[in-house]
C-alpha cells in the first residue's frame, strides 16, 4: 500500500502513538495496573452475526474507595491501550485526591482488542464493525460489566476522560450514554472538525503560528523549502542530492517520490505542534523541552539558497526524529502505514472520520492545497473498498448543536493545531470549555511537571473541580 | 411457521395495525398528504455494504407556517405508515393550532419500506438491518434531508410523535438525537418493559381489571374458561365441539391445537383492553363503544358448566372478530404471522424487544405462565437464527436512569396494559408523565371525539401546552 496523502491526517501520527510503547521512553506508571478482558459482541446493532472478542482494559484500584467511590474510564483512542495508559499521568495523579479506581479501555481493532485476530485488517468486511459507535457501545457494556461484578461498585459514579480522538470519544459518550457516565473530560477533541463546522486551513494556520513564534524566520524558511526541493526534483542529481542530504534509507527516484518527501516533513512540523511540551518528554518521540524553538534554531534565514536551506531543514527534522541520536537514516513510511494502529486511523477518516483540511501558503507555511473529497474518496476506494460518509458524524453527534447535553468539559491547548476543531468557548453552565494558550495536545492529561506553566495548572485544578462536583451530585442523587 | 407463543407479544396485535388499511375502516385523514420517498443507507452503521432503500414518508403541509413554522414528526413504529397516518388524528387536530407541517416516516422493514424488497425477511442476513438504533437513524437523516431541501424549513423546530412502539421511539429519538428533535411526545410507549424494570406480571393484571370492572362475573369466567377448555381438548369429541363452538375454519386436532385456541382468546382479550375506547372505533378491529362492556354482557356467570360457559365465551369474542357480522368462520392464524408486519415485529421481539410477561392466574385472569427466556431463545432461534440480547436495550437506553434527559411526555392510559411498563410519574420538570385513567392504548393519539373523557381532553391541552413551550423556546434560541 502506497503511502496515503496528507488528506488522511493521523489524530496521533507518529509510531510511538500506535504500536506497542517503546522501552525506556514513556515515564512508568505511577502505580502497577491489572490486564483484563472483557467478551464484547463484534456487532453490538445487528443480531445476524453473534461472534464476539476479547476487549482488553486495564484496572488500578490502589486508591479506590471501595464503597462506590469514582471511576475515571479511559475512552481508549486509536491505539495501544498501554500507551495512553503511561501517558495520561494526570489520571494517575489524581487517583488518590478523588479516591477514583481507574480503567483505561482499549478501543476495538487496536493494540491487543482485534475482534478477527490476524484477519481484522484484510478487507472491509472484517473492518466493518471498526466505528466510533460500536467503540462507545463497548465502554458502555464494560462499565456495566463492571458495575455488576466488581464488589463496591455497582453505584460508583463513573468520568470519561479522553485525549485526542479519545477525547472526541469521552464527550459523544457522555452525549449518547448519559446514563452510563456522569461527565467527561475531553482533552484536544476536534470534535468540531468535520463538514464545514470550522474553516479548513486553521488547523494549518495554527502549526505555522507556532513556528514563527518560536523563531526569526523559521515559518518563512520552511515556506520557502517546498520550492527548493520542487527544483531539486526535477533533476536526478537534484534527487540523488535530497536523498542524501536527508539521509533517507530508500532514494528518491521520481518527482512522485519528492512528493512523499514533501508529505513526511509536513507531518513532522504538525507533529511538532502537537508535542511542543515545556519540558523533555517522549510522547511522540523522544523531544527537548520547547522542542520547535530548538528546530528554529537552525532556521533563521529563509533567504538561503536551495541547498543551503534544505540542509538547515534536515537539521530540523533530525531534531524529531534523532534526538537520541541513534538514526542511521530515515525511512519515510515510518509515519505512515506500518502498523496496526495506523491502518485502524486509516480506515476510520475513510469511513465517520472526515476531517476537511486545506492549506493556502499565505495563512499557514504549507504547499497550497485545496481540501478535496472526491480524491479522498477516491484513495479510500482504492485503499479499502468503501466510500467515506462526512455528513454522517454530524446526523449522529449533532455538530454544533450539542447544547442540550450536559456535564462536559472540553479542555484546548493553544499550541494544539487541533484545537481548529475543539470547542474553545463554554456552550453552556455545564458544557464548558478551557483554553490551556501555553498548552500542547493535550498537555494537561499528562502527568504535573514543575515546568508546567501556570496555565495548565489551572486547567486541571478547574478540571479537578467539576469533577468533584459531577460526583458529588451522584452521591446525592443516589 | 407455527404460531409463535405468548412469548412475544406484539403491541399492536392484530393485522389491522399491521397490514394495508382496510378499505372503509378507518376514518379518511383530516386532509390529503403527500407521499415520497428517501433513499437511505440500509447500514448506517457500518460501510462495507453501500446499499440503500427507499423509505417512505408522508407529508402534509396544508397549516404550515413556511417561515420555519414547526413539524410533528411521527416516528413510524411495527406497520404500514398510512395506517398510522389515519389513526393519529391529534397530529391533524392540531396542525392548524400549531401552524404545523406534518410528517409520517415509515419504519424500514414495514408497510413499502422494505430494504431488501420481498427478499427483506428471507434470513438473518437480510433481516440484520431490522433494529430500533437503524430506524432511528433514518428518521435523523429524512429530518436533515428536509431541512435542507423544503424550502423554509432550514430551522423549524420538529417535535417527535408516537404512540406505542412508535412512542418508544420518539422518546429514544430525542434521547439520543436531542439536536435534532426539540421534543418528544412518547403516548402509551412502554420504554420499562424490559429487563427486571417492571414486575412482568403487570401488564395481564390491568388487563383483568379491565373486565372486571366491565361486568360482574367478567373477569372470573374467563379465568373458569381456560380450563373448561382443557377438559373438552381431553378427548376428540371435545375438540370437535370446540372447533364447532368457536367457528373454526380449521378444526383442532390436538392439545398443541387446543393451545393455540387458547392464546388466541388470550390475545383476544389483550386486544380488547388495548381498544376499550369510549365511542365506537375501528382501530385493529370495527368496535362498539366501550367494548369490553359489550364483551362483559356475555360473561355474567363463571359458574356455568364448561359448554355453556364456552359458548358465551365464544358469543364475546364475536364481537371483537365479527362485529360487522361478515365472518363466516375464524381464522386463528389471522392475528400472527400471516404478514410482514407481525413478521418485523416477531424478529424485533427475538432480538432487542425482549419484554418479560408472565401471569399467575390469581391477580389475572390467565392461565398461570412464568417468564420464560430460554423458551423464548429456542423459540427464536428456531424461528430467525437469532438469540435475543435482553440487556442490549438497557444499555443503549438507560432503562430507569433517564432524569439527565429533557422535552418528553410521557402519556398513559389507565386502562391500557402498557401503561404496566410506561412512565406514569414525572421524572424532572422536563420529562413529565400524564396519565388518563379512562383512556386505553394511546387514546390522546386520535381523533377529538364527542365521547372523549375530561382525562383525555385535559391530556392533550397539556401537551399542546407543552409542545408549545418548546417551540417557542427553540424560536427564542434559534
Amino acid at each position: 500500500m502506497s503511502r496515503p496523502s496528507l488528506l488522511l491526517l493521523l489524530l496521533l501520527s507518529a509510531p510511538g502513538a500506535l504500536s506497542a510503547p517503546r522501552r525506556g521512553g514513556a515515564a512508568p506508571p505511577a502505580a502497577p495496573y491489572l490486564t483484563r478482558y472483557l467478551a464484547q459482541q463484534i456487532d453490538h446493532f445487528g443480531f445476524d452475526e453473534n461472534l464476539t472478542f476479547q476487549q482488553r482494559y486495564l484496572i488500578a484500584d490502589q486508591h479506590w474507595k471501595k464503597d462506590n467511590g469514582p471511576i475515571l474510564f479511559y475512552t481508549g483512542n486509536e491505539g495501544d491501550i498501554t500507551w495512553f495508559c503511561n501517558n495520561t499521568g494526570f489520571m494517575w495523579d489524581v487517583a488518590e485526591e478523588l479516591s477514583a479506581m481507574l480503567v483505561f479501555a482499549e478501543h476495538r481493532y487496536y493494540g491487543e482488542s482485534l475482534p478477527f485476530g490476524n484477519e481484522s485488517f484484510s478487507d472491509s468486511k472484517h473492518l466493518n464493525y471498526l466505528t466510533s459507535e460500536q467503540a462507545l457501545a463497548d465502554f458502555a457494556v464494560l462499565i456495566e460489566y463492571l458495575k455488576e461484578n466488581v464488589v463496591g461498585a455497582r453505584f460508583s459514579p463513573v468520568i470519561a476522560v479522553g485525549g485526542s480522538y479519545g477525547g472526541m470519544l469521552a464527550a459523544w459518550f457522555r452525549m449518547k450514554y448519559p446514563h452510563v457516565v456522569v461527565g467527561a473530560l475531553a482533552a484536544s477533541a476536534p470534535i468540531w472538525q468535520f463538514g464545514d463546522l470550522v474553516p479548513c486551513g486553521t488547523y494549518f494556520s495554527i502549526v505555522t503560528n507556532d513556528f514563527k513564534k518560536s523563531g526569526k524566520g523559521c515559518s518563512e524558511s520552511i515556506r520557502n523549502s517546498w520550492n527548493a526541493i520542487n527544483r531539486l526534483s526535477l533533476t536526478d542529481a537534484g534527487l540523488q542530492w535530497l536523498s542524501s542530504a536527508f539521509h533517507l534509507c530508500s532514494p528518491l527516484k521520481n518527482l512522485q517520490d519528492a512528493a512523499t518527501l514533501k508529505s513526511w516533513l509536513s507531518e513532522t512540523w504538525i507533529n511538532l505542534a502537537m508535542v511542543d511540551y515545556p519540558y523533555k518528554a517522549d510522547f511522540l518521540q523522544p523531544l527537548p523541552a520547547w522542542p520547535i524553538q530548538v528546530v528554529c534554531k537552525f532556521l533563521t534565514d529563509p533567504s538561503l539558497p536551495d541547498k543551503p536551506l534544505l540542509q538547515n531543514v534536515f537539521q530540523a527534522v533530525n531534531v524529531y526524529y534523532n534526538y537520541s541520536g541513534e538514526a542511521s537514516c530515515f525511512d519515510m513510511s515510518q509515519t505512515a502505514t506500518k502498523n496496526l494502529g495506523q491502518m485502524g486511523w486509516y480506515y476510520q477518516a475513510c469511513t465517520e472520520m472526515v476531517m476537511p483540511m486545506c492549506t493556502d501558503g499565505v495563512n499557514d507555511m504549507f504547499e497550497p492545497q485545496k481540501w478535496d473529497f472526491d480524491a479522498l474518496s477516491e484513495e479510500c476506494f482504492r485503499l479499502w473498498g468503501v466510500r467515506p460518509r462526512p455528513s454522517w458524524i454530524l446526523s449522529m453527534y449533532g455538530g454544533k448543536n450539542i447544547s442540550s447535553h450536559s456535564n462536559i468539559i472540553f479542555s484546548n491547548g493553544g499550541l494544539d493545531p487541533w484545537s481548529a476543531g475543539g470547542v474553545t468557548q463554554n456552550i453552556t453552565d455545564s458544557l464548558v470549555a478551557i483554553v490551556i494558550p501555553d498548552g500542547a495536545h493535550h498537555l494537561d492529561l499528562r502527568s504535573r511537571n514543575p515546568c508546567d506553566p501556570k496555565s495548565v495548572q489551572q486547567a486541571r485544578a478547574l478540571e479537578i473541580h467539576y469533577m468533584k462536583q459531577w460526583i458529588e451530585k451522584a452521591r446525592h442523587n443516589h
